[in-house]
């Protein structure tokens, strides 16, 4: 079944980022089809993709005649048809909690600094380079902040973000680390997140999903 | 057990909208708690509400000991914990449907035009009223094509999002059709959207649900 397994995403995409994890975590070996988000005016526009994904926006994971999109959706669509190993726990009180952690980043954060929401900024509201990166780490902040206490405040949160086994709300908490990294958000108000960051960072499930290891990514990454 | 139910939330909030509307679903009564948005700078953010909510958002629901925030992540509990009448289908490829219509809404479309963040495009980006309507209307126009199309294009759309049972992809677009209509965005591109609002506006647990049947809905609404 794993052969059949297709994911179109974006080296950088954080979302795409979230999926290649969970697959990684599970063992489920897919073929990589890159969209290039930049190029040709952003290949997700493409009446090609288009149909795959109305919203124009990746991932989209394609599970032989299966075509699912938005990323929270996929791994759970994956949870329910490959459920070992797990990616949420087994109690309801703690699937709420892990998916209450991804859903932080995957609503509250994420949708915000998204590139069609930055080329909105830059476009419509005259937002220059200054404007929109602030832009980006306020939202990160505010969701850091949240997050940090969430995970700080909890005794289910262990190595991981819910107990020792790495999981759902672990492969979205890593790529908004990265995006962090990236925009450059001061970090040391968040020590739970960066050990938890860390921790991922040391599994080979992570390691592979990471951006500069898609075979999309350029050989010298730009900024 | 449903006696110890309470729900945090806001008569116009749709991440809380969504929310009654699942609760309603499923036949469980409830307390309602306001938490008004906009008094004394936004009861969201006092102590007593961050302490249940992080991230100072709506709603929140209690469930005797346990806490739950993020509206999907609610629903998801609700369905776990109180399985009948069920708010999403039974097979693996028909939940992903139904949790990828609700996630478009949920995190590419609410997300965008939520309180927070039209307060930040006025007081750190000068956006005006018309601009910030226009921020408002464009996302909800990108969401609600992609949506349009998801439904009018699948067999598997029925008198609801999917199939003739109600469920969570119809508690997330209630909701942001109810904001559409505030928001005036031009309608007439989304008939398949149309004629399911209108389809569950004809049920008592949408009707129930509905912002202005709220405890704390002003008694006359004010635009």
């Amino acid at each position: 079944m794993a052969a059949d397994l297709a994911l179109y995403g974006y080296w950088r995409s954080s979302a795409a980022y979230r999926v290649r994890i969970a697959l990684n975590l599970k063992g489920l070996a897919y073929e990589t089809r890159p969209v290039h988000l930049l190029r040709d005016g952003g290949e997700q526009h493409a009446p090609a993709y288009r149909a795959l994904s109305p919203l124009e926006l990746i991932p989209c994971l394609i599970d032989g005649e299966q075509t699912v999109t938005q990323s929270v959706a996929i791994m759970e669509y994956l949870e329910e048809t490959r459920p070992l190993p797990a990616l949420l726990p087994s109690d309801a009180a703690g699937r709420a909690r892990v998916r209450a952690l991804a859903l932080t980043l995957a609503c509250d954060v994420h949708p915000l600094g998204n590139l069609r929401v930055l080329q909105y900024l830059e476009s419509q509201l005259g937002a220059d380079e200054t404007a929109r990166g602030k832009w980006s780490r306020h939202w990160m902040g505010v969701g850091f902040n949240a997050l940090e206490t969430m995970l700080a405040g909890s005794t289910a949160t262990g190595r991981f973000c819910h107990g020792d086994t790495p999981g759902l709300a672990d492969a979205c908490l890593v790529p908004q680390f990265y995006n962090a990294l990236r925009w450059k958000l001061p970090l040391d108000a968040y020590p739970t997140i960066r050990r938890i960051y860390e921790a991922c960072q040391g599994l080979d499930a992570f390691q592979q999903a990471a951006p500069e290891a898609q075979p999309d990514a350029p050989a010298a990454t730009p900024t």
